[in-house]
Protein backbone atom coordinates (compact mmCIF):
# COMPACT_ATOMS: atom_id res chain seq x y z
CA UNK A 1 0.00 0.00 0.00
CA UNK A 2 1.44 3.59 -1.33
CA UNK A 3 0.75 6.63 0.85
CA UNK A 4 -0.53 7.74 -2.69
CA UNK A 5 -3.36 5.35 -3.16
CA UNK A 6 -4.86 6.32 0.54
CA UNK A 7 -4.27 9.82 0.92
CA UNK A 8 -7.05 11.74 1.27
CA UNK A 9 -6.62 15.70 0.35
CA UNK A 10 -9.20 18.21 1.40
CA UNK A 11 -11.14 20.24 -0.77
CA UNK A 12 -7.81 22.79 -1.43
CA UNK A 13 -5.32 19.70 -1.98
CA UNK A 14 -4.06 19.47 1.05
CA UNK A 15 -3.46 17.61 4.20
CA UNK A 16 -2.39 18.53 7.90
CA UNK A 17 0.48 17.63 8.94
CA UNK A 18 1.68 17.92 12.44
CA UNK A 19 5.16 18.26 13.39
CA UNK A 20 6.55 16.50 17.01
CA UNK A 21 10.21 16.58 18.21
CA UNK A 22 11.58 12.95 17.82
CA UNK A 23 12.57 12.35 20.83
CA UNK A 24 10.93 14.73 23.29
CA UNK A 25 7.96 14.38 21.64
CA UNK A 26 6.93 17.99 22.16
CA UNK A 27 4.12 18.98 19.75
CA UNK A 28 6.70 21.92 17.68
CA UNK A 29 3.60 23.04 14.84
CA UNK A 30 0.88 22.40 12.64
CA UNK A 31 1.00 22.91 8.98
CA UNK A 32 -0.02 21.90 5.66
CA UNK A 33 0.89 20.05 2.40
CA UNK A 34 0.18 19.36 -0.88
CA UNK A 35 0.77 16.54 -2.78
CA UNK A 36 4.26 18.31 -4.51
CA UNK A 37 5.71 19.46 -0.68
CA UNK A 38 5.00 15.82 0.25
CA UNK A 39 6.92 14.91 -2.11
CA UNK A 40 10.25 17.09 -1.60
CA UNK A 41 9.67 16.18 2.42
CA UNK A 42 10.16 12.31 1.40
CA UNK A 43 12.52 13.08 -0.97
CA UNK A 44 14.93 15.56 0.89
CA UNK A 45 14.07 14.57 4.62
CA UNK A 46 13.30 18.21 5.30
CA UNK A 47 9.53 19.51 6.04
CA UNK A 48 8.34 21.55 3.20
CA UNK A 49 4.32 22.34 3.74
CA UNK A 50 2.37 24.71 1.09
CA UNK A 51 1.96 28.20 3.12
CA UNK A 52 -1.98 29.36 3.09
CA UNK A 53 -1.37 32.80 3.44
CA UNK A 54 2.04 32.90 0.74
CA UNK A 55 0.01 30.49 -1.51
CA UNK A 56 3.22 28.86 -2.22
CA UNK A 57 5.72 25.96 -1.37
CA UNK A 58 7.54 26.16 1.93
CA UNK A 59 10.42 24.54 2.81
CA UNK A 60 10.42 25.01 6.57
CA UNK A 61 13.61 26.79 7.65
CA UNK A 62 14.70 28.24 3.89
CA UNK A 63 14.83 31.46 5.66
CA UNK A 64 15.39 31.06 9.13
CA UNK A 65 18.05 28.37 8.86
CA UNK A 66 15.54 26.26 11.76
CA UNK A 67 15.12 23.48 9.08
CA UNK A 68 12.90 20.39 10.35
CA UNK A 69 15.24 17.20 9.45
CA UNK A 70 12.48 13.97 9.16
CA UNK A 71 12.85 10.95 11.41
CA UNK A 72 9.94 9.67 10.22
CA UNK A 73 6.25 10.05 9.13
CA UNK A 74 3.21 8.45 10.29
CA UNK A 75 -0.18 8.83 8.45
CA UNK A 76 -3.45 8.02 10.18
CA UNK A 77 -6.22 5.88 10.35
CA UNK A 78 -8.34 7.96 7.91
CA UNK A 79 -5.49 9.00 5.78
CA UNK A 80 -5.93 12.22 6.50
CA UNK A 81 -3.77 13.51 8.53
CA UNK A 82 0.18 12.97 8.76
CA UNK A 83 2.51 13.01 11.77
CA UNK A 84 6.08 14.29 10.90
CA UNK A 85 8.34 13.39 13.76
CA UNK A 86 11.46 15.62 13.66
CA UNK A 87 14.75 16.92 14.52
CA UNK A 88 14.62 20.20 14.12
CA UNK A 89 17.93 22.64 13.93
CA UNK A 90 16.57 25.61 16.39
CA UNK A 91 13.04 27.14 17.39
CA UNK A 92 10.76 26.24 15.40
CA UNK A 93 7.89 29.24 15.86
CA UNK A 94 8.63 32.42 14.47
CA UNK A 95 8.60 33.70 17.49
CA UNK A 96 11.72 32.12 18.22
CA UNK A 97 9.86 29.95 20.76
CA UNK A 98 10.70 26.09 20.67
CA UNK A 99 7.18 25.27 19.41
CA UNK A 100 3.95 27.15 17.97
CA UNK A 101 2.13 26.28 20.89
CA UNK A 102 3.32 28.59 23.95
CA UNK A 103 0.50 29.31 24.69
CA UNK A 104 -2.20 27.72 27.56
CA UNK A 105 -5.97 28.58 27.27
CA UNK A 106 -7.34 28.76 30.47
CA UNK A 107 -10.90 27.22 31.84
CA UNK A 108 -12.06 30.49 30.80
CA UNK A 109 -10.80 30.78 27.26
CA UNK A 110 -7.96 33.25 28.87
CA UNK A 111 -4.94 33.05 27.16
CA UNK A 112 -1.50 33.32 28.97
CA UNK A 113 2.01 32.53 28.07
CA UNK A 114 3.01 28.82 29.57
CA UNK A 115 6.57 29.81 29.46
CA UNK A 116 7.71 26.58 29.57
CA UNK A 117 8.53 25.48 26.32
CA UNK A 118 5.53 23.16 26.03
CA UNK A 119 8.11 20.29 27.01
CA UNK A 120 6.50 16.89 26.90
CA UNK A 121 7.39 15.86 30.74
CA UNK B 1 -7.01 38.18 25.43
CA UNK B 2 -9.37 35.35 25.12
CA UNK B 3 -9.18 32.82 23.10
CA UNK B 4 -12.75 33.95 21.38
CA UNK B 5 -11.22 37.02 20.14
CA UNK B 6 -8.14 35.46 18.56
CA UNK B 7 -8.95 31.97 17.37
CA UNK B 8 -8.69 31.90 13.17
CA UNK B 9 -11.49 29.56 12.21
CA UNK B 10 -11.37 28.39 8.45
CA UNK B 11 -13.55 28.95 5.78
CA UNK B 12 -15.82 26.01 7.29
CA UNK B 13 -16.23 27.55 10.94
CA UNK B 14 -13.03 24.96 12.02
CA UNK B 15 -10.25 25.01 13.54
CA UNK B 16 -7.75 21.98 13.44
CA UNK B 17 -7.14 20.06 16.58
CA UNK B 18 -3.92 18.05 17.50
CA UNK B 19 -4.69 15.71 20.60
CA UNK B 20 -1.43 14.49 22.43
CA UNK B 21 -1.50 11.88 25.63
CA UNK B 22 -0.59 14.63 28.28
CA UNK B 23 1.89 12.31 29.86
CA UNK B 24 3.75 10.03 27.49
CA UNK B 25 3.82 12.59 24.63
CA UNK B 26 2.38 11.03 22.23
CA UNK B 27 0.08 12.40 19.39
CA UNK B 28 -3.47 10.19 19.40
CA UNK B 29 -5.12 11.92 17.02
CA UNK B 30 -6.30 14.68 14.81
CA UNK B 31 -9.41 16.11 15.42
CA UNK B 32 -11.77 18.93 14.11
CA UNK B 33 -13.84 21.81 15.99
CA UNK B 34 -16.52 24.29 15.58
CA UNK B 35 -17.05 27.01 17.98
CA UNK B 36 -19.71 24.98 19.98
CA UNK B 37 -17.37 21.84 20.38
CA UNK B 38 -14.77 23.89 21.70
CA UNK B 39 -17.32 25.77 24.24
CA UNK B 40 -17.97 22.42 25.28
CA UNK B 41 -14.82 20.46 25.37
CA UNK B 42 -13.76 24.24 27.51
CA UNK B 43 -16.28 23.54 29.95
CA UNK B 44 -16.84 19.57 30.19
CA UNK B 45 -13.07 18.79 30.00
CA UNK B 46 -13.68 16.16 27.47
CA UNK B 47 -12.72 16.59 24.15
CA UNK B 48 -15.39 17.07 21.56
CA UNK B 49 -15.02 17.71 18.06
CA UNK B 50 -17.08 18.72 14.81
CA UNK B 51 -17.37 15.65 12.43
CA UNK B 52 -17.08 16.76 9.06
CA UNK B 53 -17.70 13.14 7.96
CA UNK B 54 -20.79 12.98 10.10
CA UNK B 55 -21.36 16.70 10.25
CA UNK B 56 -22.34 16.56 13.62
CA UNK B 57 -20.73 17.27 16.95
CA UNK B 58 -18.58 14.75 18.30
CA UNK B 59 -17.95 14.04 22.04
CA UNK B 60 -15.26 11.53 21.63
CA UNK B 61 -15.62 8.08 23.48
CA UNK B 62 -19.77 9.05 23.61
CA UNK B 63 -20.50 5.49 22.51
CA UNK B 64 -16.93 4.01 22.64
CA UNK B 65 -16.71 5.07 26.52
CA UNK B 66 -13.06 6.47 25.42
CA UNK B 67 -13.26 9.48 26.71
CA UNK B 68 -10.68 12.75 26.31
CA UNK B 69 -10.16 14.02 29.73
CA UNK B 70 -8.67 17.28 28.35
CA UNK B 71 -5.93 18.52 31.20
CA UNK B 72 -4.45 21.34 29.29
CA UNK B 73 -5.67 23.20 25.87
CA UNK B 74 -2.51 25.25 24.06
CA UNK B 75 -3.05 27.48 20.79
CA UNK B 76 -0.25 28.46 18.12
CA UNK B 77 1.13 31.54 17.63
CA UNK B 78 -1.31 32.11 14.26
CA UNK B 79 -4.29 30.75 16.47
CA UNK B 80 -5.32 28.71 13.59
CA UNK B 81 -4.74 25.28 15.74
CA UNK B 82 -5.20 23.67 19.16
CA UNK B 83 -3.25 21.34 20.96
CA UNK B 84 -5.09 19.35 23.85
CA UNK B 85 -3.23 17.39 26.03
CA UNK B 86 -5.02 14.64 27.07
CA UNK B 87 -5.41 11.56 29.35
CA UNK B 88 -7.63 8.74 27.45
CA UNK B 89 -9.77 6.60 28.86
CA UNK B 90 -8.67 3.85 26.53
CA UNK B 91 -7.34 3.43 22.96
CA UNK B 92 -8.01 6.79 20.91
CA UNK B 93 -8.38 5.19 17.21
CA UNK B 94 -11.58 3.01 16.54
CA UNK B 95 -9.23 0.76 15.24
CA UNK B 96 -8.76 0.06 18.92
CA UNK B 97 -4.78 0.72 18.20
CA UNK B 98 -3.45 3.35 21.38
CA UNK B 99 -2.93 6.22 18.62
CA UNK B 100 -4.78 6.62 14.99
CA UNK B 101 -1.00 7.41 14.10
CA UNK B 102 0.16 3.64 14.00
CA UNK B 103 0.67 3.36 10.37
CA UNK B 104 4.25 4.62 9.24
CA UNK B 105 5.52 6.00 5.88
CA UNK B 106 8.54 4.68 4.27
CA UNK B 107 10.76 6.69 1.83
CA UNK B 108 9.18 5.32 -1.17
CA UNK B 109 5.43 6.28 -0.16
CA UNK B 110 4.81 2.33 1.36
CA UNK B 111 2.33 2.67 4.25
CA UNK B 112 3.44 0.01 7.06
CA UNK B 113 2.13 -0.92 10.19
CA UNK B 114 4.51 0.96 12.78
CA UNK B 115 3.50 -1.94 15.26
CA UNK B 116 5.12 -0.06 18.77
CA UNK B 117 1.86 1.73 19.45
CA UNK B 118 3.65 5.20 18.31
CA UNK B 119 5.26 5.62 21.61
CA UNK B 120 7.22 9.31 22.07
CA UNK B 121 10.10 7.54 23.20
Amino acid sequence: MNLKDILKLDDKGLVCAVVQHHETGQVLMVGYMNEESLDITLREKKACFWSRSRQKLWLKGETSGNVLHVKEIRVDCDADALLLRCDPVGPTCHTNETSCFYRRVEDDGAVTLAGDGVAAE
